[in-house]
């Protein structure tokens, strides 16, 4: 009985990565992602990867074998069930470091650890929230095959007012949709292996 | 009468700065560009810049001073009088080292040397050329007030068949394409300086 | 045991309506249709829907109650279990016939039949395909909590080539790129409801 | 002297013909069209153009002649020296309606009034105001040559609480910035004419 339990536990456990587009140390983005792994709803894990490490990509480099950060990044994608990535926008657009990190881990392509992978987004941002990076990230990630969630959106407008200095999310409101973002994500994943 | 003409040579002289998306030595792209460089029309004189020394955006650094290398680009956008971007396509997108690079250089937006800066894209790729790489450069200009040439288009597809190993261009049809576009590229920037 | 099967057989069904934004008679887009009717794996049957009728779209009439051919439509989609929508591109776009049926059925959101369901997008167009127009129908399906297919990709590149005077294809890769897709829309239709 | 002054005036007076996205009577984008037409600087004049009588495109129809509807909006297009657009955003995108009658005016391309044509667009929306739709909208035009202005930013955000039952604008605010918008919009007209 506790062994079959234990089973179907093991099987249905979600175990998220998560990672941000942001360096900065206070960043809302990653205070976002801080918020979301103290919120997990039952059978998620959580886990935050910091692109910090993963150099610029350049195929010369490819050509010698990837960088260490790079394929332990390969592996954390691999090993998870889900993916939360959490996007500024900057320039109506994602991050720099975040498209960069992305490039990196989807090569090869028959090697991308993305094909199949459930993922949600999120941002934080100002006056339009994050819409514009959030499209262009669901662009991003269409030729790799990720299979990522519809809704609900979580888009952060006028953040510098839901944030306090440190990047710690204040508003109530942003944590009741970042929790059913979650539930969402835990869903999404069981429904396409089949265990819903 | 002399003096008069050189004066008037010397205003209407075009100076732009090229800088390519790829890293990599023999880049499709930075070949493009190179070849720009050599088939410059009257009254164009041409520079290109190596994105390698600019790191990642982080707004923490930003806040102590920008790097030198983020200050002499910005330097060489401001006193150019146009700009030629030369953008590959990774995931259906600019690439993460060009989005960086342009993301130090257009803030804080008050100081931005893009603001009203005639800029040219092409772009050299696969199956598809660029053409996504290209629209989304398109949307992440905007919000930097660049003025972007709308044509003609330059979207080298099938990249392989193109340029030798080292990254030189040998298509004649893709040079008589550049060749088109350094004319417009010039022609814009009179027209927007009222020289035209 | 028969009653089983066919039960079985019955609930594995997938049922795919397809429609196309042209209304040229020979248009390549709705010959792109025709083709997957006549391409169907095993477990799925074929409908098509001609959106000729439907009006444009006006807030003033919807009002006083949605036209006989949009509420046709919608029961259509409804019934339907999966879409298979077949875009041209006019103007690095999807055309303004598509969008336009397309904002009448998803109207209003609570009773649109897009929600969840599994829907596949192919093109035939010039140059460069209809990458761009898919794109864009990307991004109009979004909202509508639709499940799109992010594989295998179908653009028909240089259609004047691929098909005859009166719409009908006449390449056999093509016609094996199209029997792919609704292979894989038909297991997708089924890994969403947990048939797979 | 007058005489001169006079001549130099109609050069420089700026013809703007503006169309809605939307149908609706009382729409708030034919409302902050309505709204510009009341806001004219100096050197402006004001058109608009109700795109109702445009039938869907079909290019069966175009091959016996285009509708005397599309004819004569191609007409006022080609005589107005500058457009002025308003978008609405149905489903993250410009409305088919609108659409439709873009791709009716741009063909054939050689014989396209929007080459080189000035123009400006704005947009009242929801939560997000018009940003997706917007830059659908810059994508959809950038294959007509048409030479966008890139700012000041016009998108109303929440328009329930800035317009009437009737759609007349209400909002002191936004009625600056379409003043500020149409200002813009003659300087850039002057500026690509080589008149500023």
């Amino acid at each position: 009985m506790t062994n079959a339990t234990n089973a179907t536990n093991a099987t249905n456990t979600v175990h998220v990565l998560g990672f941000s587009g942001s360096l900065r140390k206070a960043s809302f983005n990653t205070g976002l992602l801080n918020e979301a792994g103290r919120l997990l709803p039952d059978g998620v894990t959580f886990e935050m990867f910091d692109l910090l490490p993963i150099p610029f990509y350049n195929a010369d480099v490819e050509a010698e074998g990837a960088p260490e950060a790079v394929r332990h990044f390969k592996d954390l994608i691999a090993a998870a069930d889900a993916l939360l990535i959490a996007s500024p926008e900057y320039n109506y657009s994602v991050t720099g470091i975040l498209k960069n990190a992305i490039d990196w881990v989807s090569r090869p392509p028959k090697d991308s650890p993305f094909l199949g992978k459930p993922v949600a987004i999120m941002g934080a941002g100002g006056l339009y929230g994050t819409v514009r990076s959030q499209l262009h990230l669901r662009q991003i990630l269409l030729p790799t095959g990720a299979n990522l969630l519809t809704r609900p959106d979580v888009h952060v407008m006028r953040s510098w007012e839901k944030f306090d200095g440190e990047g710690n999310l204040t508003d109530e409101e942003t944590r009741e949709k970042v929790a059913q973002l979650m539930i969402a994500l835990r869903d999404w994943t069981r429904r396409l292996r089949n265990e819903a």
